[in-house]
């Protein structure tokens, strides 16, 4: 019986992340133009909407599917597809975010990769990238040894929540630059005498943090995590079924 | 006896923090002009080192004081009064950080507190305070119970890593903000264009990165926790020597 804390934690970053989806979508589309995918800045409103869906709001939902207590009675294995069929989602849904502002760079001939922002998020999908190689290859394929299964766990978790870390990091600096540069650059009202779209879009800044912080705490409570490992687990998926 | 593997990843953070401590300070005082505390862009420049200093490497550095395993041998206590003595450090540190950006906004008759860095940062700083008072009366003073002590504690754990994060995630978002004022503003040489500045201080966002997930690892670590509370430990500080 999953206890009421975890119940209402759960709730509250399931509501957060449908929180943060709503705002961006509503920023792009409300104040900024909508969406196209034509190198014009319609096409960089796809680079929040994606980056937030997939690196954020679906990694964040991902991570935490084992700490669902109805799982639990259920065989690991499926729940690692699960997990790994999200994570592989949120993982295309931030390439095509990237995409998307590498296109609109080309389309106004502006340099690639040059910000802060631009480094922490490229880190931020390489690394994520590696964590679903070397998830996939530890703990789904037959051809992983138990020894390297248990030596990866612990640096797949750290991984895992460094990536959420990072995920936040990006988003913030990015909403940071993106203001900066549109109210800033072609707005009647600068971004210092805090006009709607600036405080919608630095609560969309605080709703991200929450979402992250409040994930970041399921994670971390030990109560909340799976029961200890059961023989079914120790062994790689594909071989569940093997004689 | 510590592992190697502890050994190398806590003299990485040790490295990692005083790197970025020169480079924040080399940032401001080679490309910004040096310091004074003036109201001028001069008291601006405190700004990012009184924050780096305090909020991210002095936090960092006293956050995983428990983890050196020389200190398990020791009563708990002292090290508590290390910990809080050096978390009151990087909380005066970071207010002086604040003050230099507030005065230096009353100088230039700039509006305080719109963008999201600064929301971000605001809510950091008033947390750490929040977790160090709450610390203080929960973990210290004779009159806490132990049931307040004990429901504290997972609390003051997932407090203490959200504010790292938080840390990170404004040290990032202050950078960017920073660099596009300056470079962007009055530079010949703009931040797309990457100038030498742009080149040193994005690497000083991923060394901050880099201190922040490696501090966080270690804090991570089951392995590298300090023992089990003793029986000292239970009792607050001030009752230690009581009756």
């Amino acid at each position: 019986m999953p206890s009421a804390c975890f119940c209402l934690t759960y709730v509250l970053s399931l509501c957060l992340g449908l929180l943060c989806l709503l705002f961006v979508t509503f920023w792009s589309s409300h104040w900024r133009g909508g969406f196209s995918w034509d190198g014009s800045a319609l096409e960089f409103n796809w680079h929040p909407v994606l980056m937030v869906s997939g690196l954020l709001v679906l990694y964040g939902y991902a991570v935490v599917v084992y700490r669902l207590p109805f799982t639990w009675s259920q065989k690991k294995h499926i729940w690692k597809l699960v997990h790994a069929g999200l994570m592989l989602l949120a993982l295309v849904l931030s390439v095509l975010g990237l995409c998307a502002v590498f296109d609109f760079h080309r389309g106004i001939q502006a340099p690639h990769l040059y910000s802060l922002h631009s480094w922490v998020g490229i880190c931020t999908v390489v690394l994520f990238a590696v964590q679903w190689v070397l998830g996939l290859g530890g703990f789904l394929l037959p051809c992983s040894p138990l020894w390297i299964r248990s030596s990866l766990k612990p640096v797949h978790s750290w991984m895992g929540k460094a990536i959420l870390i990072l995920s936040v990091t990006a988003c913030i600096s990015g909403i940071t630059e993106k203001l900066l540069f549109t109210l800033n650059g072609d707005s009647t009202e600068p971004y210092s005498s805090l006009p709607a779209e600036a405080k919608f879009v630095n609560s969309l800044g605080l709703l991200i943090v929450a979402f992250g912080l409040v994930t970041f705490g399921i994670l971390s409570n030990k109560k909340w995590q799976r029961p200890e490992e059961d023989a079914e687990s120790v062994q790689p998926l594909l071989n569940v079924h093997s004689p």
